[in-house]
């Protein structure tokens, strides 16, 4: 299906759930966008569940945020229960703005879901030529170093910055050796996932997809990935008043309330110290570009890169949409 | 030698290098303080080099610091080729003052050097009770994903949070498999470094502390440490006005110029966005503590608890010093 089609029909999906024109065309952006960057499992995937939230009550599709202005910089957005896409959209567009007036913007969010992916995030920061530092934390999928349950989501680490060229540097790392989403398509599709990435539930290594998605994923890097996906749970949890601690619930299975997931905003102006960041970045990405490369290496690649090259050559054409999940759309337009 | 005696020894070194007495302390309880919590890598191993640094004019012992106020949150620090001690502790110190009046501190720091552990920094905050993102750019150690040589330095990226305990949580990890200080002391005193963690000049994995010296070290995660590295760069560097893309100079070899490290401090209030923080760290480390832990775990210790226990535990002993660095002493005090 062609994009633009695939949009349509999405609108059409979230306004018959209830969602206003406005936020129905962010949630369809956001999935659209998921799978032309090659991100599936914050895509379509999901859009099942999300209409099954609004139905149990436990994503509110008329959302009334609160604004709780802390000052010319910073901001405090209780999502009511909104749909992640439309508190994280109000959000960046916030922390864009404070940054705008005083060079720096911070935009806590608590009450939130799922958001997607925040490179999404990013990059609309980078379009309007900001730097920007993003954290959420999400459902229990990674055990903390040392311990034999999960409770850490994957708590991705993002950045992003302009680099004076149409391609943005966005890194958008999850803590974990593999996305929670990539693990749950493997599951729906039937495909195993690499080895050394999880363990079951009895704490043994597997490739088996559903196993581990009822067992264990594993950090990056022992007790230093353990570490940051704390750090990520306590920045956009413990601080901004989200829920944390591994109590944010599984948006999948757990329907007994609201995800109650935060979000954190850090935005800056890229010309606050140095009036050059432009030609400093170019500089910067040209240097590491030019290095001698590993054999087998064509180029050396910044983050956010091979997401863009994704993008631009999937924007024209048809988007992949397996059977289970065309079945998913033709339920929920009828 | 007792870590009282040794400061006296420090002091009268860092004075004799032409430091004024109060810029001689800050540095010699930074070094006091690397060894106590058992990163010798950043303690008196280093003594020798910031000397010869002084001597051979690339360090500046009487630095003029200069301020630009850029609003009542960001301030940048011009630290005139300043020792990375002092102007990290002038930096952290305005950032929490901005923190305090606005709830944000931000501050950019050029032109300064090496300045030991992250976490001593993110500890003063902590004791004032802020939380901090703290990020600084370092020598090539660690080679971009994809390339065959060094660029990134080991690029520490630290957060720090009161707990609402005597115990703070300081994260403060390098993204490289180990600090370039352990296997620099590993060189010294000729043992050998762990598997896996360094490559030497001809790409080929070592376990001598030299040839890794020489070579490349592996970042944490492939392509994810490596854009975490650049993103530190970024922040650290290209932002603030600082040194980066492979231009911060080895401060033990090579005396052709000072360092110019960037250092960036984000500081925060933590009861910003709710008004019971303490509360909710608390709940979130004892939820964390608290799970079924792996066969021989007794304790889950969150970033910064081991740091701290050895701390106390050294703090009333006698520190070691390896003789090789009790002569440098000497002769730096005749």
């Amino acid at each position: 299906m062609k994009k633009d089609q695939l949009k349509k029909l999405l609108i059409k999906i979230f306004i018959k759930y209830k969602l206003s024109k406005e936020h129905a065309n962010i949630c369809s952006d956001a999935l659209v966008n998921a799978e032309l960057v090659g991100a599936p499992g914050h895509g379509l995937s999901r859009l099942k569940m999300y209409c099954d939230r609004i139905n149990k009550k436990v994503i509110n599709p008329k959302p009334k945020f609160k604004f709780k202005k802390i000052s010319s910089s910073i901001t405090q957005i209780d999502a009511n229960n909104s749909i992640g896409f439309v508190a994280a959209d109000i959000g960046i567009k916030r922390a864009i703005e404070s940054a705008r007036k005083t060079g720096i913007g911070l935009v806590g969010i608590k009450n939130s879901g799922h958001y997607g992916l925040s490179g999404y995030y990013a990059e609309q920061a980078v379009k309007k030529n900001f730097l920007s530092l993003i954290f959420t934390n999400a459902p229990p999928a990674i055990a903390p170093h040392g311990a034999l349950k999960t409770l850490f989501g994957t708590n991705p680490i993002c950045f992003g910055t302009p680099t004076a060229s149409k391609i943005p540097f966005i890194l958008d790392t999850s803590v974990s050796m593999i996305n929670r989403g990539k693990i749950r398509v493997a599951a729906r599709t039937g495909s195993k996932i690499p080895e050394g990435v999880a363990l079951d539930k009895n704490g043994n290594p597997t490739t088996d997809a559903k196993k581990a998605l009822e067992g264990v994923q594993l950090p990056i890097a022992g007790f230093r990935g353990s570490g940051l996906a704390w750090m990520v749970d306590i920045l956009s949890g413990v601080f901004t008043g989200g829920n944390h601690g591994g109590k944010v619930k599984d948006p999948f299975d757990d329907f007994s309330g609201p995800q109650n997931i935060g979000h954190l905003f850090i935005v800056m102006k890229p010309n606050l110290f140095v009036n050059n960041f432009n030609s400093r970045i170019k500089e910067n990405i040209k240097r590491i570009k030019r290095l001698p490369k590993l054999k087998g290496v064509k180029e050396i690649m910044y983050p956010g890169q091979n997401k863009f090259n994704r993008y631009k050559s999937n924007i024209n054409k048809e988007i992949f949409i397996p059977d289970a999940i065309k079945s998913d759309i033709e339920k929920l337009l009828n």
